[in-house]
């Protein structure tokens, strides 16, 4: 079987779903926490599952380059490889190419590259991108894109556009896994007009789900959430919708309210190696000497695994000490952090009230957009 | 309560007891994996716990500096700050004086020395290690003892001997906790006379346990050897041996065969970090390439949560990619197999093989003593 999305219910913009893949079914909107090298950093499946995580993502960048797609086929699969039974999606890779790879050309054919771990010439063209996805075999493969940065001259953002077009047509005529989803990217930059032009040639062309790529690129909240809109409208109501590297928990109760299904992000593991916690009242920094003598839980009132057990004090003390014990539990804790707000963020459109869940969680974090 | 032990059957010289404490009873002969400061390295206590792990070391010396022994008093003693409900014991600080401090200097009436942290003076007396053992909580605490490197000049070993037994005097004299057992640490190098008379002054003083100090020092396994059987000999039946900061496997088996019940080391997680797996087979290195498409578990037929996850494929990916689970996966598996590795010798007691048993394995790992 493939993925299949079902909206269950709205509340204004907000969407209520479900989509369903072959390793199972995911409540939307959903948070994907981010396994880019086929491990989310510092934390075991186990844990991850134990918490609620329901999808992952992994890089096909980074898992093209090491160990090689091949590599994972002939283990079985990502999600044999990493001990994952529920569902992945991957990326194209066309994002690392532009942020992480050198001695980068990109041409109609395809994008040109040196690795960033050895300097070896590559090569990501659309059909290479679906190769890669289908010996990954995960759940959900994503159309190669090009993805500018901030600040693109309108001109060059025109070309990727059509590039993301044309590479997007390419992707679809050489996808071959009946078992996987390929979900199409809308580029424009902050382009509201490029953006349209993007979304209605994809939508013609009838993919199962949309990505909004090109976000969380340089450009402020404001910027986005302005970009955001007239994009999600052009889009589809019975496919979900995915705004890709999205992001600090006040951007994703931004897009839900703006009608987005899916989001991923590398802040809650990131910020969790960097001793800082997501908390209800805003961050913790638990390097902070204040906390030394705190036996309070990370976050009162949370019932993960860090928080049940341990004291601020004690994760203080192994972010001192250098212990690897201190950014797997805050990492645990930020994945759940997120778990949890998706939770509630479904539980608040369910109830149809999202739009005073969205007031007074952003009035609690003392944090507007 | 305090700690008591029961000596349930003997096979020759090796023993199969039982160790009663406030947290727990623990079958000898043990392993205890070591959580230097207040962590075993990469591994949760959930994680310990399902692996098997009935009883942790933790270093008085590491606490005492960071975060402080009264720090941890304060926040309801260790188990609580550690989250770990099993027995604990904690060493007197002594080794970590002798190999980490800096700018020290002993006398009878304590050992002087900045701190390897912050350069603070500080001081160790038999007093003060007793105060912050207490403090801690552990269920066993041990004597401040001088222990010399190997190849320390008879006199000066003399010297540290009678130092040691005054301060066992002093340790027992200022012990107060009734739920905190107190063992004594015998010294004495590979001399074997004075051995035997440290022995049999800390023997007249009638301590719960005793331990075989200043091993695994620098001297090879045959000189330990040498050192340890007549040293076992001196001791009472009905009191536990533990020989300290021992070691690699075999070790372990051949002081077994003497007479040694507990036994510690950081071996497991240590090599873990650095992607080496033991196996019943010899050691794996997992970095090595040969390794990069293998799908069989790290060991074959362990059944820790590595092994029955994860191939050898993965994790050497996890080390090449330098993740964070790499070194989980393995210190998991490491402190699995020497779970497994005591409970196998407990079996081979109980079943009066002992001798056959600790044969077969050597020659499995082509190692001999």
């Amino acid at each position: 079987m493939s993925s299949a999305f079902e909206l269950l219910t709205v509340d204004g913009p907000a969407r209520l779903g479900r989509l369903q893949t072959p390793h199972g079914t995911v409540d939307t909107p959903v948070f994907m926490p981010v396994g880019t090298q086929a491990t989310v950093k510092g934390l075991t499946p186990a844990q991850l599952h134990e918490l609620g995580a329901g999808i992952l993502l992994a890089n096909t960048y980074h898992l093209a380059l090491r160990p090689g797609d091949e590599v994972i086929a002939e283990l079985g699969g990502l999600h044999k490889f990493m001990g994952w039974q529920s569902p992945i999606l991957t990326d194209s890779g066309g994002f690392q190419v532009y942020s992480l790879a050198l001695s980068r050309k990109i041409n109609d054919q395809a994008a040109v590259f040196r690795s960033h771990i050895d300097g070896s010439l590559l090569e990501l063209s659309p059909e290479r991108a679906m190769a890669i996805q289908e010996n990954l075999g995960s759940d959900i493969a994503m159309c190669l894109d090009e993805c500018p940065p901030f600040g693109t001259p309108p001109e060059y953002l025109r070309e990727a556009v059509r590039r993301t077009i044309h590479w997007a047509e390419r992707c679809r005529a050489s996808h071959r896994r009946a078992d996987q989803a390929l979900f199409a990217i809308i580029q424009g930059g902050t382009e509201v007009e490029l953006r349209a032009t993007c979304a209605s040639a994809l939508v013609a062309m009838d993919f199962p789900g949309y990505a909004l790529g090109g976000f969380s690129v340089g450009e402020t909240a404001t910027q986005m959430v302005t970009a955001l809109e007239p994009s999600t409208d052009l889009l589809p109501a019975e496919k979900p919708r995915y705004l890709m590297g999205v992001g600090r928990p006040q951007d994703i109760l931004a897009a839900v309210a703006l009608g987005v299904d899916m989001f991923d992000c590398v802040l809650p593991t990131r910020n969790g190696r960097n001793a800082s916690a997501f908390t209800l009242d805003g961050p913790l920094r638990l390097r902070n000497a204040r906390y030394k003598r705190d036996p309070g839980p990370i976050e009162s009132g949370c019932q993960c695994y860090a928080c049940r057990h341990f004291s601020r004090a004690y994760v203080h003390h192994l972010f001192l000490a250098g212990e690897m014990l201190g950014p797997t539990l805050l990492s645990l804790h930020n994945v759940a952090f997120y778990v949890r707000l998706m939770a509630d963020i479904r539980q608040a459109i369910a109830q149809k009230r999202y739009a005073e869940f969205q007031a007074v969680r952003l009035a609690r974090w003392g944090s507007t957009l």
